[in-house]
């Protein structure tokens, strides 16, 4: 699936995926009345203006983007309908031929892990048959329970053709708690947790990259650069570009000398420009031509470092 | 809700929960045959046989015993349909009295960790409403992004009266592996962890207990005696007793000297009872009567060591 992203990156020169995390704050209050009009003030009325904001900004973007990224969380708060939501998402990026990064997060001890994997990269096995379920093309995982809870998602990427993103060095100002803590070799953990990521992927290298790519925040440049090196083959997904703080210059140590791997996510910054004083001529109406004109921006920003 | 839990394990003289992680290859036949004979091999056909599975457990074991805690990947796996039956099994579970831990380990970015909260132990805002989503009583939590990304599961804790579990050291084999490594001051990572659900908890102590608690694996009881005295005031939820390896003996030193302060998780071994040669007299079609019977077992063997 790696060469897969390669590829649409390549051929829409976009190392760029736009985050679909659609808080109800972000949808114009149109959109919202007219949801709340026809399902009430209820989880489905949320959740259809979560599926009319989301189709009306993929339409205006996909063109100019590889791949988007649903946030499960904005959709799970929303309950069953929520998750609807979130299915019919993936089910339309698909046929608009954008690949979807699941940010799930998951990750259990194996026999668990292997449920996830399988709704969301995989298939589940029922009676004689077996079902596709979530159907995204890469999931985010969490490292913390070790090797027996990230090889079920390894696993369920060779056997489908699926990657994954495991979280290494995460964007939010506290990240350093646990992540930065210094071990008894004088590195940081989540240098520890990239060494990881390199054995894990070891068998998963498609063409120059591996199938088990890892999370670096936009937010910590120098930590991007060290943790390039140490992951060479792992394609980045880099959150905190934007509304976080991080910038394009510090984007660059991201990226290796071929141009390639990585890939930088917007959500707020994309889905919610119609609500920022640059793009507001577009008016509330117009939010998915603010959305659009947003990529492009960040578009010429990014290719301006490579 | 940890005092209402504690009243509950008083009551019923029981530290004790029931996993309630239903694959499928703890369904007997019969329950599968009857569930796809109505909806078909389908996802809707094993999250209805999930559902009758659970339901007849349930029934079984609810007098015993003070709360359960689903796993949710088992349902997730089914997609929207193995969702319902979550919802459903909550449901059910809170009409028979029972305390629902959501196992669903979340753990994410504050923004998203807030929504992750709000869909598990609060409510969402749609419009001039807030609306109850999956109603857990107490959901499992994973710290690796830190202080930012619990922050917003301890704040709905405060405002709904509800509990955590944090993941502090889990029950699987390779756990350890960020888990235990040594940081500068000499203590292992999952010391830090649990100095600082100390921390998270110390504003919602509720008699003698917080309503933040932690996660520590039955299958490391040294690690337990330690962490138990990091953390006085949290309650200890305890997987991997049975199945996993963790025995009665081991369990001492997650307990108070008040005889409090841990609840034991078994899934496999309550739920596929039926399956274990101990129990195969009941036979397939009694299997809820199995589930029964290892309860008792589990609390017998339980009692002694208190």
């Amino acid at each position: 699936m790696i060469e897969k992203l390669i590829a649409q990156i390549q051929k829409k020169n976009a190392p760029v995926v736009v985050g679909l995390d659609p808080s109800l704050r972000f949808i114009p209050a149109g959109i919202q009345q007219a949801a709340f009009a026809q399902y009430g003030e209820t989880l489905e009325g949320a959740a259809e203006a979560v599926w009319q904001f989301n189709r009306q900004i993929i339409d205006a973007v996909c063109d100019l983007i590889p791949a988007v990224k649903p946030q499960i969380a904005m959709y799970e708060q929303f309950g069953i309908p929520g998750l609807q939501a979130f299915v019919r998402t993936i089910d339309y990026c698909r046929s608009k031929g954008l690949l979807v990064i699941g940010d799930v997060k998951r990750g259990d001890i194996g026999s668990t892990s292997a449920a996830y994997a399988a709704a969301h990269l995989g298939t589940v096995q029922v009676g004689s048959r077996s079902l596709p379920v979530f159907q995204e093309d890469f999931a985010t995982v969490n490292p913390y329970l070790g090797t027996d809870g990230v090889q079920p998602f390894v696993d369920a990427c060779a056997e489908n053709d699926r990657g994954i993103f495991v979280l290494v060095k995460t964007s939010n100002p506290s990240s350093g708690e646990f992540q930065d803590q210094i071990l008894s070799d004088g590195c940081p953990l989540y240098e520890h947790v990239a060494r990881k990521v390199d054995e894990w992927g070891a068998g998963l290298r498609r063409g120059g990259y591996s199938e088990v790519g890892c999370v670096i925040g936009a937010t910590y440049p120098e930590m991007g650069r060290r943790l390039r090196g140490v992951m060479k083959h792992s394609y980045i997904l880099v959150p905190g570009y934007g509304a976080q703080g991080g910038t394009a210059e510090g984007l660059r140590p991201y990226f290796n000398e071929d141009g390639l791997g990585a890939i930088v996510n917007s959500s707020r910054g994309i889905i919610a420009a119609w609500k920022q004083e640059k793009y507001a001529r577009f008016g509330e109406a117009h939010f998915a031509e603010a959305s659009r004109e947003a990529v492009q921006d960040m578009l010429s920003d990014i290719r301006s470092i490579l």
